[in-house]
């Protein structure tokens, strides 16, 4: 046994442990979406989750892992590393390839399933596997490359995103964005004369759930981001990590009770979350006390994005753009401000690094988002020409879980469904039409 | 890489996995408490955990960690490490302060969410972030200081608690106790002429996943107590907590069927809880056997607890005193009792080392059960004094989630809810007055 | 610090993790079943779960492990160990032998919780807990003996098993084949002229959770299998387990796609779950492309194993024999096919070893296909000449969790239940009949 042995030993281990507690995020995922919908399409959002999984692992392992971080071309693409194949030496790690292939992996699949909160309740099902491969194989890897890869012309720029505010969640808040102005609202949404109707969540319990899920996921998320387990910069994660989400809840708490006069569940829930995107590029760079501010930001900010969003009549059932989106922006931009000298390789400006920083954060945060949204729209677009994106109304009125998946999320008090019936079209009455 | 490096890194890294798993306890809580609650408490006993997390993280980040492991001052406070800052230089660890903090916040978490389920369904949300504030920025961190930090009274004694059946669960669960009596039991939970009703748990399920998730979590609250991932005892806390909770869980499960001729769901998934809170304080020190029978006795006498708490009309919805006061009560004597001399620094009754452990450990319990009871009692009486504890019985009639938080838990058929009504001040109609 | 110490400690901190992660695979059992079967059997499912890892991990420290790990005798059984006492000075790891204990103590829960799915909703609770006795005493421990255990005559014919897709899932397996052809179909599965009634999930979302959590687990547990975390394999063995998953999810979908033209959310939960018990056998051995294609036949083969069960007329509630008997046997076989020589003792037909090493997987699978599903066979039917293995007519009909354990897993809309009520013999008013 050798000291490198062991060194290779403990951080295989520590990415290993980390990407699976990121994996485990998809479970978290599925729980905070089933709970934010209506009942007639938890399955359908859960379903959804599965493909993020299994088409996002298998595309970003013969595609997507290349074009992010095979052998740099220009700035602006990978180009080894197909199926794992093909030369990856220049990649900077003490762990293998596989490994770091692993990391990654469960970093893609989290992209994608933020955009599946925001499309929920109306996409439909064939569409959603299609923008699924090309997000995970096209849209986010070279977005990536752009900031992650060693060769990536924004990383060269200065571009800091210690785990991805912009690289995943601003990207994937804005695709979000994207997917949820091309569906346009669910029907009933918005009424006549500028109602607004509450689609109330089918169940909260599973919601916070799935929220809780998502906070132990971001200590892997945050701290195994150092791909070492030597990086002297974890503890410090993941307590930034820690302050920051609990910063976020904290605030959403007292912001509900001042502007609601309750606190609103669905809002705290999200507020942790927001809190946890905030931080997410900046956890290894900022002090403690940045972090607190960080969070409780992007937290009282989720919540007015909310309103906004409403107010313009746009449909996130979940609010993927004000938690993903918005905080994430919120954090790209922080590291502007709060980086410190020791820690990052530029300070940010209320640490004496001057505007430079901020400028490169802020642009980097403008190409994510332009290209997140705009490739999501065109992508959508395209698959519309090959069959429709957005289900039939008679599906949206009864539900897609039963209109697509052919089966109820939950069926309390029924025995048995007579199976020639199921194989009938139309099996259950659409009460609800 | 220095062999120094490899170490700190490696205990680092066990530290902050086994933080994260107790801090997915939280979720383990709001299942079990939502569970067991009925549904139309089932979001309000859940942002009351989201309370524990947020506000008990910032609050122990700012106060309570400084007066439970700052400077020593007679034994009975600590003073320097506010907001992590001063010196901590005496602190006993191979890994920074600021992870240190994680895991002791960790903790901190888990007590207060203790209390919270003994206050389910009647207590006003905004008293209890006040007493959330006062647990976990004082309370705690005081009788933690006593045995845990290296100058505490109780600590120099000799008291002996590995992972804190006395510091967390018998804290937690006499305050608890102090929490259910001064609310006072539910309306209707206990009828004229001695009558008991039943309140059912609304979703047993989800408490049963919420006791897997504790139980995965538990793992990481003993043995990660070590705090260093090179200690021997590892294996050994690991197997006595599996056999604790196992036996506890066995004897619930055949003293129930003795008892009431069917296993009974509510006690069996508490029973396994009981052996996990019973063996926490002597994991380390304890022989296999001796895990066994102590998991099998914190069990049957929570069973027991539980009748003869109802017995007394007392109203604890979810058995928090009877799962972590009285089982911790029995963890921490039978300490005394069992500890072998070669693991703890003193040895038990039954391994030679005469009455005297037994005395500090008894001691110690009744300090710790005096100090989380009184004071517990004396915070709600002061918070009363400022506004209600418990809301009114209107308010308890319709269930906490719609006349507090203004959202059901479950909608199961809803589609829409019209947002002119929420703006109403009881959007409701009271179904169950 | 010496460098073995330190090496000591990592195995232990990897081995102590991975084995609460496969525990925790304990909740993703008791949820994907409670979310399989009706509502009114989900509590008693689930207390099934509870009796898994209580009396398993009792029974298997008391006997099991000996008879498993013990000193080999014959190459049939092992000897010594029991209560972890004797001579165990031949195993052969870094860690301490309790720690050892743990991890293979979760393994045999697991393979106990496999048959609870295919007897849920009419095998009576007591049986069932002498049945986990014997299964996690004697029949798993002798099997597993031979496989596994240093001198057990399948792995001195050269049987390679890595994780268990023979040890654990195929055993499992075809007891709970056993198990379902025993107890026979739930009244009214199948009803007269061939007609098929299909049990509709009672709780799809809380169904896919647990295949989440599963997912979780089967990290730990074929990654964690290596017991060293200096094994080179390590990251090998989690992305094999990643691609077979996704590919096993993925095929699903696109196969219930074409054979139903929808995606059926029963079979893509199940589909994830069938690729990782295919890889199980050979995560370490394999290429990542013979993963993926594993993966995927190990998917579509258990969606027609399913339909070939129900066109028999077998009743297996939660598809246990077509998940884990039959994946289980196909990644034993595969191994035979696609062990890689640099990796495996000795390399599969397609990469130049010979027919040799698959004939001993086709011998070892049938040995303990046989092995499961007799000895399960026989102890059922000795059980039943002590009491009844299967519930009245009446109790199944109202459901187990009121029947046998006396309370409902959901009460919605109930506030109390009077207690003099709940002492009446059949408390509920049983409307299903």
């Amino acid at each position: 046994m050798q000291l490198s042995d062991l060194s290779r030993g403990l951080d295989t281990v520590w990415v290993v442990l980390t990407a699976a507690m990121i994996l485990l995020m998809e479970g978290g995922f599925a729980l905070l979406e089933a709970g934010f919908v209506r009942q007639k399409n938890a399955v359908s959002i859960i379903m959804k989750v599965f493909v993020d999984i299994a088409f996002g692992a298998l595309v970003y392992y013969l595609i997507g892992f290349a074009l992010m971080y095979g052998k740099d071309a220009f700035g602006l693409i990978g180009g080894s590393g197909f199926f794992m194949r093909g030369d990856l030496a220049h990649l900077p790690v003490n762990i293998s390839h596989e490994t770091y292939w692993l990391f990654q992996c469960a970093f893609v699949i989290a992209v994608i399933s933020i955009v599946s909160g925001a499309a929920a309740e109306r996409i439909h099902f064939r569409a959603y596997i299609v923008y699924t491969i090309v997000m995970t194989g096209l849209i986010y890897p070279i977005s990536g490359h752009w900031i992650w890869s060693s060769g990536g012309w924004l990383g060269k720029l200065g571009m800091i995103d210690f785990a991805g505010s912009a690289a995943i969640h601003a990207l994937g808040g804005f695709a979000a964005l994207a997917a949820a102005l091309f569906l346009g609202p669910r029907l009933g949404r918005y009424g006549a004369e500028g109602k607004v109707n509450i689609v109330p969540p089918s169940n909260l319990p599973l919601a916070s759930v799935g929220a809780f899920v998502l906070w132990f996921g971001w200590f892997g998320f945050n701290s195994g981001s150092t791909l070492s387990a030597t990086n002297a910069a974890i503890g410090h994660i993941a307590v930034t990590t820690m302050l920051a989400s609990a910063a976020g809840c904290a605030a959403c708490i007292l912001f509900t009770i001042l502007r609601y006069q309750k606190a609103d569940p669905p809002m705290v829930i999200n507020g942790a979350l927001a809190g946890l995107v905030g931080i997410t590029a900046g956890c290894a760079y900022v002090s403690d006390g940045a972090a607190i501010l960080i969070g409780a930001v992007s937290g009282v900010a989720m919540v007015l994005a909310s309103e906004w969003l409403e107010g313009r009549k746009v449909d996130d059932p979940v609010g993927a753009f004000a938690v993903h989106g918005v905080s994430g922006a919120i954090g790209t931009l922080a590291v502007g401000l709060f980086a410190q000298p020791g820690a990052a390789a530029h300070a940010g400006l209320f640490y004496g690094g001057g505007w430079r920083l901020l400028g490169v954060q802020a642009l980097g945060l403008a190409v994510v988002a332009v290209w997140g949204f705009a490739l999501t729209w065109v992508t959508l677009r395209l698959i519309g020409w090959w069959r429709p994106v957005r289900v039939t109304a008679d599906e949206e009125l009864v539900g897609l879980d039963v209109s697509i998946h052919g089966v109820p999320a939950y069926s309390q008090d029924r025995d048995f469904i007579d199976i020639d019936l199921l194989r009938q079209s139309d099996p259950f009455p659409p009460k609800q039409r």
